[in-house]
């Protein structure tokens, strides 16, 4: 197979596009190593630089997994989190052509906390509303989320399924839009205890932590949200 | 000691402030053991929640970090860069109180590149000018960050000693301001080979990768830029 020398696309990038094309239509399945280099090089008919070049953007875009000494494999690609706007984890998944899940860990409500009375904005008499979800793409664990509401104005999460996407369900039941990140801060960790587990990942396995305050249309702040995030499987992107 | 129970600051927030002085002034050293939780609760006088509540802030600002099974560390703030505007990295250490320095790692002058060519919109006779420098924090490695710029362009870099700022270079000798980020992606990976060494972390530490094409304020590309960064130092934030 030979790739179109007098197109105006760069031949990497048509070179990028066919091992792409391979991946998505699953002739190459996922966890399934690829050609060598030279191998690439031989079959396409193009110069080493030109397969690096693919291979590097494939592998930038998580269509690709280099192991060291092992060889590059197919996999998945990431979930590309667009870091401007309030996309929701249900909607990054279907704008990647992946279908999102949800499993409820734990649903307590917790006495009233300095800390989040304060970032929350709660009343003395108010209570802390806390939700754990493992939620993933394609049936494939991909974050743990801890949400913590006030209860007197979102204690009837208590009573929903909580599978799909939250913010949908909060624009439906009560017209709150959660549409202004008040605050994000993303650092990385490592995978330890119940997170290996539950996200399935081997100890030490670098995870995004995401540590943020949603707020509706208002600026009034809906919860405070503590996310652990599989490093493999996602990027941030602007 | 005691806190002040009639100040309408939260107590936590009082007991976070008052170890966050002790780190900052030096009482507690970095890398010191700082006392338990239930010492914590007896020598200020205050619940276990007030006080996990205050280490919880102090963690997620980098001025402690939790070791399994070992107890609680006090450590450098973690630098944090925003996520929004185009601060480079010289400018995010200075707000935050530290000295930054540069050691370049690599100048190379390297044949056009199809991809280069593609992202920094090089004309056929161009070349690709390629710079590895090792950024540091107050002395301490924080990122290696691997430029490619057009050589034609940019090719005055070669004769720049580059231990400062690269973004108050290229506007002071040639105006170009470089405020526009034109892509941005942020990925995970972890610690290997010659990064062990040049960032001074264990094999498989936490890695941030950031993945970018700086623009002008014409929105002209100015270089494609791909960073290593420490993933314990630092964090994002918007």
């Amino acid at each position: 197979m030979k790739l179109d020398d007098n197109n105006s696309i760069p031949l990497y990038l048509q070179l990028k596009n066919t091992i792409k094309g391979l991946i998505e239509s699953g002739e190459i399945q996922k966890g399934e190593k690829i050609p060598s280099e030279h191998e690439l090089c031989k079959k396409y008919d193009v110069s080493r630089i030109t397969v690096r070049n693919a291979l590097a953007e494939l592998e930038d875009e998580g269509y690709l997994i280099k192991k060291q000494g092992k060889g590059t494999f197919a996999t998945k690609p990431k979930l590309f989190r667009p870091l401007e706007d309030s996309v929701g984890f249900s909607e990054s998944c279907r704008n990647a052509g992946m279908e999102s899940s949800s499993i409820v860990l734990k649903r307590e409500v917790l006495p009233l906390d300095e800390r989040m009375k304060d970032i929350l904005k709660l009343s003395d008499r108010d209570q802390v509303l806390y939700i754990q979800r493992l939620r993933l793409a394609d049936g494939e664990p991909l974050m743990i989320e801890n949400n913590y509401y006030s209860y007197a104005k979102y204690g009837f999460l208590m009573n929903e399924p909580l599978t799909g996407s939250l913010y949908e369900l909060l624009a439906e039941k009560k017209g709150i839009i959660c549409d202004r990140s008040l605050k994000t801060v993303i650092t990385v960790t490592t995978a330890s205890g119940d997170m290996v587990r539950l996200l399935q990942v081997p100890i030490g396995a670098p995870l995004f932590v995401m540590d943020g305050i949603m707020g509706d249309s208002e600026g009034n702040p809906v919860h405070y949200s503590l996310q652990y995030i599989v490093g493999e499987k996602y990027s941030f992107v602007r």
